[in-house]
């Protein structure tokens, strides 16, 4: 089992838990790592439900703040393990996991050793399956089992945010859209219907598609709406009788999940149109006292989060919620991820200083 | 495992072997029981390769004929077993293979069984991996470790041609039209490139493709260009990178193989095109000596095929090759697959007519 040693820098631990490869579905490994690292310190109350780790403060402080981070990635494209690399003058660290996001883990791990006597008590969260269908994800599964554990005057995830606070969230939607033909043999394709020609205004729409960008509560939220996968066809000489797009839907948070629902309808009309996974977004809500309070001590300009992050579970059961963490969002998910090492370092005194009321 | 008696009626021959699933690369239970069935005769010398079979009369004929016949089919829809039906008051045999081309397969085995005393010598031969790559085509194995089997004045292939003779073949080419993109998060897709939004003028050229008839040695064949596969896609939330449209382009015997590749990449002009199977068709050659006897013999018209079969091996080899078989070509890999029974004893009759020179 690899080990993980706390005393080292955020940096360096963001390199050795990159190199423990932990696409969703397979974060055991590391989360066997964070749990012997975590569950013998004194001041931490852990609790393991499968590769999801919780460990608590019990300060007896007033308020009590949620920090998260889910420790799996999308799929390795030959970009693990990571290497030090230096563009521009910037020091980075390249690879998978990078920027979305083990570097956030790492100065969260880091602080949660570190910090005994935090000014608010501290719920840590590190959490599997956040990069598939949200019904697989390690904080659905906990907030069935231990609802308790989500208590907090405040929550911060670690979601790459270049170091800078991003308010709130999109929404996050997956269709599947179906063109339906007529098996035939391919040297009489007139007396079938090809099933993926049929789809080719569908690609037409999406390549077509403009996304708005929507002010709420003074952030501008970009939406998006993306073909991710495409399937059809039976065999070499088969006129094909089934296609298949998913479309992921990325909607502002003023927009509820039946009018995300409506649109996505819209836009496909006359196709039809299986709604498979669904979750609403979170308005920014910087507007709470902790939320402000953060935001003058780690003196951040609060910018709109683009993607769906957990942000919008605290934000449902009435908890303010963040994202704060090193690495350029943009980078997330792309085979050039990379984060620049400035950035783990700042975001660990952010939280620092905060966290001790410096 | 199964076994087949030979003495059964071709019609009952049909469904006792289309009740023996075969889809290509599992036709070895049929196989098994054809050569169970043919090893015994004692006018026959029978060969097998793989699950391709072989079985040939040394009677001395001043002339040879092939008859040949694939015993795999296309994946099974819900198709087997087979159900008796009547539409319109003629009966039928429905199911996977009755059309392509197990009814075909039934007649020749019964007629290897009961034709003791031919005009011609009979080289019989049932083989296997005709749908798929022609790599995998049982034929193309045997023409490279026993060619001399091929040896013959005219060959008949089985193939579905609704008691009619057709003539010839449509060549067929299979590619891959390839689009790339750039991987990102769907949560910011303009960081990325889609590919499967860029796979949309492919799928348009198909849906607005207008296929070509040509006149060959005066019978018209019609082509076609279609999708038969497409995929794309990594994750529910990752921008795609990479598209693939498989496509399948069945060509006039008028064009060789380099002229029909020409029209695939014009086709698909400014796209990655990758050639990944191609085989030429056949011209009809229906005036060769044996083939003008065997029209006349069955008092059939011919017509185009409009399918590749191996009648193109045989007519590259310089052995003229034409098609007659049981079942409507149209029907030939549809869901709806079914054969008249009176075209099984018609094809029957036909051939155990020219065949005993009656």
């Amino acid at each position: 089992m690899p080990s993980l040693e706390l005393t080292e820098s955020a940096v360096d631990l963001t390199r050795t838990i990159c190199d423990i490869p932990s696409v969703s579905g397979d974060e055991t490994g590391l989360a066997d790592a964070i749990f012997a690292a975590i569950s013998g310190l004194p001041h931490l109350d852990v609790y393991r439900d499968g590769d999801t780790i919780v460990a608590r403060t019990h300060l007896g402080r007033a308020q009590r703040v949620v920090i998260a981070g889910h420790i799996d990635t999308v799929p390795i494209n030959d970009n693990v393990p990571t290497r030090d690399i230096v563009e521009d003058g910037t020091a980075y660290i390249w690879g998978r996991g990078t920027v979305d996001m083990k570097a956030g883990v790492a100065v969260q791990l880091k602080l949660a050793a570190e910090l005994t006597d935090p000014r608010v008590d501290i719920t840590w969260m590190w959490y599997d399956h956040e990069e598939v269908d949200a019904d697989l994800n390690g904080l659905t599964r906990l907030a069935r089992t231990r609802p308790d554990l989500f208590a907090g005057d405040f929550a911060i995830l670690g979601e790459p945010s270049n170091g800078e606070v991003e308010g709130g969230c999109n929404g996050n939607l997956r269709a599947i859209i179906r063109t339906e033909g007529v098996r035939a043999h391919s040297a009489r394709a007139w007396i079938g219907e090809n099933a993926i020609h049929k789809a080719a205004p569908i690609l037409e729409r999406l390549a077509h598609y403009q996304p708005r960008d929507l002010e709420v509560e003074g952030l501008v939220y970009r939406e998006g709406l993306n073909a991710v996968r495409i399937r059809g066809g039976v065999a070499g000489n088969v006129i094909p009788d089934l296609c298949e797009v998913e479309v992921n839907y990325r909607f502002a948070p003023s927009r509820d999940v039946a009018e995300a629902t409506r649109h996505v309808r819209d836009v496909f009309d006359g196709f039809a149109v299986d709604i498979v996974d669904v979750a609403a977004g979170a308005r920014p809500g910087l507007d709470a006292p902790l939320a402000r309070e953060f935001l003058s001590a780690v003196g951040a300009e609060p910018r709109p989060k683009y993607g769906w992050t957990d942000v919008a579970r605290f934000s449902a059961l009435g908890v303010p919620a963040v994202n704060y963490g090193p690495g350029d969002p943009h980078l997330a998910h792309h085979d050039e991820e990379r984060v620049p090492v400035a950035q783990i370092e700042a975001v660990e005194v952010g939280l620092r200083t905060w966290l001790l009321g410096l």
